[in-house]
């Protein structure tokens, strides 16, 4: 008889890991435990949907259900909820609409994904008020804001999605505000991406509300005001976008251990405590490359590589499932913004190092050639031992030069390492020294 | 008594290294010395000039005369040519259009740069026949161009100065056709990427004779054809752009070591067999980072950063002046090419690997998202230790992301380290697999 791979979760790292077992070894028997009716979805894409830059909803969708059975001879299973995981019998309970019945396996893939969290606001159930976490929910804001065309946006959350959904209803007509608990949006960037992006929210029309803390939502059957401390501004639309939490519910219920993130703990091979249970993707921990510890970074590509890796592990080649650097990209209108690593100070001295940063801005093109824009550089580094810690960038062009830090800290390379790389220079590209090379001299000097 | 330090030639890397030693010692002195009249110029912007996209010639120098001397309180003597090198006593010779002098110094870097390739061709005098080696001949081409108003162009060389300037020259209006001895435009960038842009130089309407050897140019005092094997093709103007050779004579009859390049050989502070004796730039040789041999790779960025390296060692802290990966971008028309390390099979086994390669194409940005680009990657590595040892990329947008390719080499990453590394990822920037790491993951599957 051939073994038995239990996937619970439809999307990125559960997908992944079905394809490649399925890949890798015909002969295994793969299922796939999918709550809902959306599977393999690019949930990055919501946002431009909504802008109305993507036509449909399917076309977010990467892999058809049709697909995976057919050619990938998946057995993918949707409307199936996994409701108990017992470890002893190596064995789930699933739940449809129709019946309940327990399935067998040998090995298991945990891979839940991460739930929008929803603040203890009044008003949250109105009609009008949405998180984004799911197509069903993209579609609904969409069908929302074609039917009653709303004049004002209340956007409660200065993260990715808030940012990218002020600019998908703006896009749409709609007069945005945005609300941000904390001094600074996009929190995890640092001040100096913050700044610039705050100044180009503000040109393209945004009412930013920075240190402002959002109460609830008013209105009778539908929204029509978001409550501050002193004040309700009205509001006929609202998007709360602050955050999301691990689904790791099922898993602690089967005492499978959970990290100090709450998210799930793994080992470099995405295992569990249970040697046949594997965890992967949102609701699973992974190791910062930089600090060696693990860390809850719930986004795609981690979760579709872990997948992959524990998808070739389960059918007998063992594959380290990668760390995470913590990068990230984020469009905000004309801009884009990235980071990757250690850029908070005090994230950096917890983790025991000594920072040191600097900020500089420099042209993406060579000075005289034309339509360059300019990029604003961050990079920080322990003093100590010049290790480079983290960066970001932000600008009109060039903001995936974050790869060539993120590359340098997977390397684990010192700032001196990163200022000698060989990058690529012609003058419709890049100046001589790329602003990342130029930021790695800057930083060098103030190392000392 | 202060140090001197006498630096030959005032571009890239002898100006980089007379800024950088003046700054970090003000009481050395620092004498340039520079044959011709231009000083600090971005010789990769004359096509662009040409082209009519950068307005003057001045914009293309980076730091005027007057500021060396004034702001950097640089002793830059321009007309002032270094004819011989006496280790002994420590003294150069130089020749002005008054006088000739001694100077004695302390420390010495021949950067004499390199000179374009003059083949033995008939009728290379001939009015309207040009080689794009300097500013004055870029002045040259220029005037000619909107004095004449050539109908045809032939250009002689498909590397990065035939490519370019078959750009700038469609855009003034002339028909081109670019001539190749080799089977392909581009030799060190591979078939993958010289296929692509041929295809590409012929949708803009370049008549490309490809394996086709010219042996000289007709006319009369004026061009007026180009000589081939069997014809003579009409021509109004033609350059020539068959590579560049080192000027290395000076040093070498000074008893200074030239490496088996042909380039003056150095040690990793830049440092000659004379050790008050430096050079750098595209006289001198670097370390390849892939192979650890020495390599002649004249390009702007390893000029300027071993010169500020030289600036920094002549000045008491020794430093290193970075290898060199051979990364090299191009424009052609509307397409971006890029190459780093080795990514001939040839090159590859004769450095002792065993060389495994695949290429692959795929979208710039997610699948659904506007406007995104196919980039095509090619990436090699060895067979036995999984090392990767170079790439290739070519797309209408994308290019500079040989960078994270670059940065693997400079790391020395095998291809497993490199598909595991954590690249940016957001809908209008990348799919959630960058291209570079759907190839490392194709090449891993190869790799087996």
């Amino acid at each position: 008889m051939s073994d038995t791979f239990a996937v619970i979760g439809g999307d990125a790292a559960g997908m992944s890991a079905a394809s490649k077992a399925k890949r890798e070894n015909p002969d295994h028997d793969v299922i796939v435990f999918e709550k809902g009716e959306w599977v393999s979805y690019a949930a990055c894409g919501m946002p431009y949907y909504i802008k109305g830059e993507v036509d449909e909803l399917d076309d977010l969708v990467a892999v058809t259900p049709e697909e995976f059975r057919e050619k990938r001879d998946v057995d993918l299973r949707r409307d199936a909820e996994v409701v108990d995981i017992d470890r002893e019998t190596q064995t789930v309970t699933v739940e449809t609409n129709e019946e309940t019945y327990e399935q067998p396996y040998d090995d298991l893939l945990v891979a839940t994904g991460a739930s929008a969290i929803e603040p203890p606001f009044d008003g949250l159930g109105l009609e009008g008020v949405f998180t984004i976490h799911d197509m069903d929910e993209a579609d609904a804001i969409e069908d929302y804001v074609t039917e009653h065309d709303p004049g004002t946006a209340a956007i409660v959350g200065g993260g990715y999605v808030g940012i990218e959904m002020a600019e998908a209803l703006s896009a749409r007509g709609v007069d945005v505000h945005l609300y941000e608990m904390l001094p600074h949006v996009l929190q995890p960037f640092g001040e100096a991406v913050a700044e610039i992006v705050e100044d180009h929210l503000r040109e393209q029309g945004v009412d930013l509300h920075l240190e402002t803390a959002v109460s609830g939502f008013g209105g009778d059957k539908r929204i029509d005001g978001v409550e501050l401390e002193d004040e309700t501004v009205s509001a006929d639309v609202a998007i709360v976008g602050v955050g999301v939490t691990p689904n790791a519910d099922l898993a602690e219920s089967a005492g499978i251990e959970l990290g100090s993130t709450g998210a799930i703990a793994t080992d470099e091979y995405g295992r569990t405590n249970d040697e046949r249970i594997y965890a992967a993707g949102d609701c699973a921990e992974a190791t910062n490359v930089v600090t060696g510890e693990p860390d809850h970074v719930p986004l795609a590509l981690t979760a579709n590589r872990a997948g992959r890796a524990i998808g070739q592990t389960v059918t007998g080649a063992p594959t380290a499932t990668g760390g995470t650097a913590g990068t990230a990209i984020v469009k905000a209108f004309e801009l884009g913004a990235a980071r990757t690593g250690i850029v908070n100070e005090d994230q950096a001295r917890q983790a025991g190092f000594d920072p040191v940063s600097i900020t500089i801005s420099a042209s993406t093109r060579a000075h005289y050639y034309p339509d360059g824009a300019e990029l604003t550089v961050t990079l920080m580094a322990d003093h100590e031992s010049g290790r480079l810690l983290g960066g970001t960038v932000v600008g009109r062009e060039g903001a995936k030069r974050i790869d060539t830090v993120a590359m340098a800290l997977t390397a684990g390379m010192t700032v001196t390492e990163l200022q000698n790389a060989d990058l690529a220079y012609a003058p419709p590209f890049s100046p001589v020294w790329d602003p990342i090379l130029t930021a790695a001299k800057v930083l060098n000097g103030k190392l000392g």
